[in-house]
């Protein structure tokens, strides 16, 4: 028997998992490779920030979800470089790993705008583990609030910064507003949760910038009817322990604030460079690699690229944009690609993204879509949301349990994951920024 | 109108948030101080660590629990030393809290019997860091037998010791044993999870040696059959990266076992020693300090001792089993008490623990209970434990999610929190190991 066409999936994430799983019937060998050992639904990170639903709850074990497909192993391990000529992949301890066929969905980083040093005290919403220090952040506040010796200092834990209204920023930001202004209501002896806060900071004119203008308009509505105050043309230029200072045309001005969270855009990672280097690919300015219309790298037709790491212009000329849907779909075109190839066919069209639209929740209840066009905000669109999210997630993982507990709890406005762990509640400040700041440096 | 009578409580775990919720309607000002910002369901850690359930689902926020109780306010700090003639505790950050009573509840921590080098390599399951700690060692060794080089490697991969055969021993053991036979058992492909080798040591005579006889040689059954080897008469000489070595007899013996971990017994903390020396109390071998029969402190008849931290014979004139029961009855019992001062009376009968019996649950479907004297074990004892958890955590936070999907995973064999979370899954033996370790040295 010959051997059969090794496929080397890298990453877990929406892109890889989905072509892994379209090679269910392929005659091909597929490795998973992962510096995780699970998949994580992204969408409902914010969720996890904000103490709704736990890190277990929207992660799927890796190699639960394949266990069944032959085909297919998943081994836990970081890529750092390439060899496309010799078609092999190396990993952080060295060991190769060759393919006939690749499949790169090693996804993106959070960008700082090349201020790493924001990093420290603006944690994103990119990693379990910045949800888990976001959501620590987001607790303590309140109880250092609690314990603040002057009116000044207690105001500073109240104030809550965002930066970035694009969708990560205004989950955030709503949910922060019912936080502080239903969950937590009633647990304070000293100050007023409801006094908090909440401040969106966009550097642009409007908030969700790629969305048609009268949705922007109808978020902003929605979010400030939460308690959050949106302010546009913001330019953040400096955030530290203390707040964030900024621009405003020709103004500058402070911000004393204690939670600064980051909602701001992504780039590349070190693998992503390597990769472009190594098969002297074009990149945009995030890094993404130029992909051909087949989503494979220019001059290797057997390496696709897939999901954040990759860019390709759409319909109306515009690059496809960072999400769930794209990824998804890439990964299934580049496992189709492949099956296509190995049974002799070489006319497959090129990729096509079906977009059914965009869509961003707010808050309870609460949410802006664009499906096909029609344009839909407040209740019916959380409604849309919930059921996408629904039938995604239960395909997927059979997680019906989550949107009980998540409906349950959205009811009761309680938030049962409100848990602060780590090595010890005192002296909260400098360890929580400490652990956002390892966790930070972890990643890249 | 006269101030209020000051009641401070330290720690929220069974005895201090049952002495909180007692003190509802009683004319007094209570201040509950924890390190945490949550209550733990500490019988269900060990699902916790072994994947089944996420820390959030066994924890409840203490702000959320007292929210409506208007006389109670929570306080995050961690207690350092107490002045009880002042009457007045000291929080690590200096702050001072003055008390009319105070009831200690902040209980044990583990002991390695003065190896606390032994820590690094053998994580209990005292705290949600440890139980993730633990969650990460048993996920990541059978990772890393997958990769390993050589037949010996992936063997230690696959060793399991746990040491100490008492209920936590038991359960983690029981656990594994089904994560071997059952969860994983599809997951991998060069490694064969059911034949992993998960053994069980004790250097006593019997496993659950403070249960009758009969019940612990059924507890022994039960275990073996879920695959795990009992090694009794077995004392640990030495616990290091590579396993343990032990004597059994007159000899010694070596087991090489990358995850071993530690089901051993409890010692006071720092605090506990503290009050001890401020009140000249006497202390059993463990530290824990001699209560009067009314749960107080010889000569500091407001300072009330409850839980695990506290020593009092029961009827039997054995001491009272550091179990939650008995601290959740000595909670009650405090607080009864104070009511009763303050509203005159002094004639309160002694405490008198209400003993309905003991178990441990050792697998899917199959536990060792006594139950009022009478000895049930197998399934009839595996559901009288799950009845009994039922009642208590849904009375306790109205959880009944945790059990809905809790019998799910176990109709299914499927473990949802199988997440790997940390810095990055590559050179993962440092890393879990230094994890296990900060998170330990953290307590004490």
């Amino acid at each position: 028997m010959a051997p059969r066409h090794r496929v080397v999936i890298l990453g877990g994430g929406f892109a890889g998992l989905n072509a892994a799983q379209k090679l269910k019937r392929a005659p091909v060998e597929v490795t998973l490779i992962d510096r995780r050992n699970f998949h994580l639904f992204q969408p409902l990170m914010y969720q996890v920030a904000t103490g709704s639903l736990s890190p277990g709850e929207i992660a799927a074990p890796l190699r639960g979800v394949l266990s069944r497909q032959k085909n297919a192993q998943v081994l836990l391990g970081e890529a750092v470089d390439i060899d496309p000529d010799a078609k092999r992949v190396i990993l952080r301890d060295g060991a190769n790993f060759e393919y006939d066929s690749l499949i790169v969905a090693t996804g993106s980083k959070t960008s700082y705008y090349g201020k790493e040093e924001w990093r420290e005290w603006a944690p994103s919403l990119k990693t379990v583990e910045e949800a888990t220090a976001i959501r620590h952040k987001i607790l303590y506040a309140f109880e250092w609030a609690e314990r603040a010796k002057t009116e000044a200092e207690a105001r500073a834990w109240l104030t809550f910064v965002i930066v970035g209204a694009g969708a990560t920023g205004l989950e955030l930001a709503g949910a922060l507003g019912e936080i502080a202004r239903e969950t937590l209501k009633h647990d304070f002896r000293h100050i007023n949760p409801t006094e908090a806060q909440i401040i969106l900071v966009e550097g642009g004119p409007r908030v969700l910038a790629s969305y048609p203008e009268d949705l922007s308009a109808k978020a902003e509505k929605l979010v400030t009817k939460l308690g959050v105050e949106v302010r546009k043309g913001v330019m953040v230029t400096n955030i530290d322990e203390n707040g964030i200072t900024f621009k405003q045309g020709d103004q500058t001005g402070k911000l004393a604030a204690k939670t600064v969270l980051w909602g701001g855009g992504v780039i590349t990672t070190a693998f992503g460079k390597k990769l472009g280097e190594r098969t002297h690919a074009a990149t945009d300015k995030q890094g993404r690699i130029k992909v051909n219309p087949d989503l494979t790298v220019p001059n290797y037709p057997n390496i696709f690229v897939v999901g954040d790491l990759a860019t390709l212009d759409g319909k109306n000329g515009k690059p496809l944009p960072g999400v769930a849907q794209v990824a998804i779909q890439g990964g299934a075109y580049a496992a189709k690609a492949i099956r296509a190839r190995l049974e002799g066919k070489h006319d497959l069209k090129p990729f096509h993204y079906f977009d059914a639209g965009d869509m961003a929740v707010i808050g309870r209840a609460s949410a802006v879509a664009n499906i096909f066009g029609f344009h839909v905000s407040g209740l019916p669109a959380w409604l849309v949301w919930l059921f996408i999210h629904l039938i995604n997630i239960v395909e997927f993982q059979n997680r019906v349990m989550v949107f009980i507990q998540w409906g349950f709890e959205y009811l009761t406005f309680s938030r049962g994951a409100r848990l602060i762990t780590g090595p010890s509640a005192t002296d909260v400040d400098k360890q929580t920024q400490a652990a956002v700041a390892a966790q930070a440096s972890g990643k890249g």
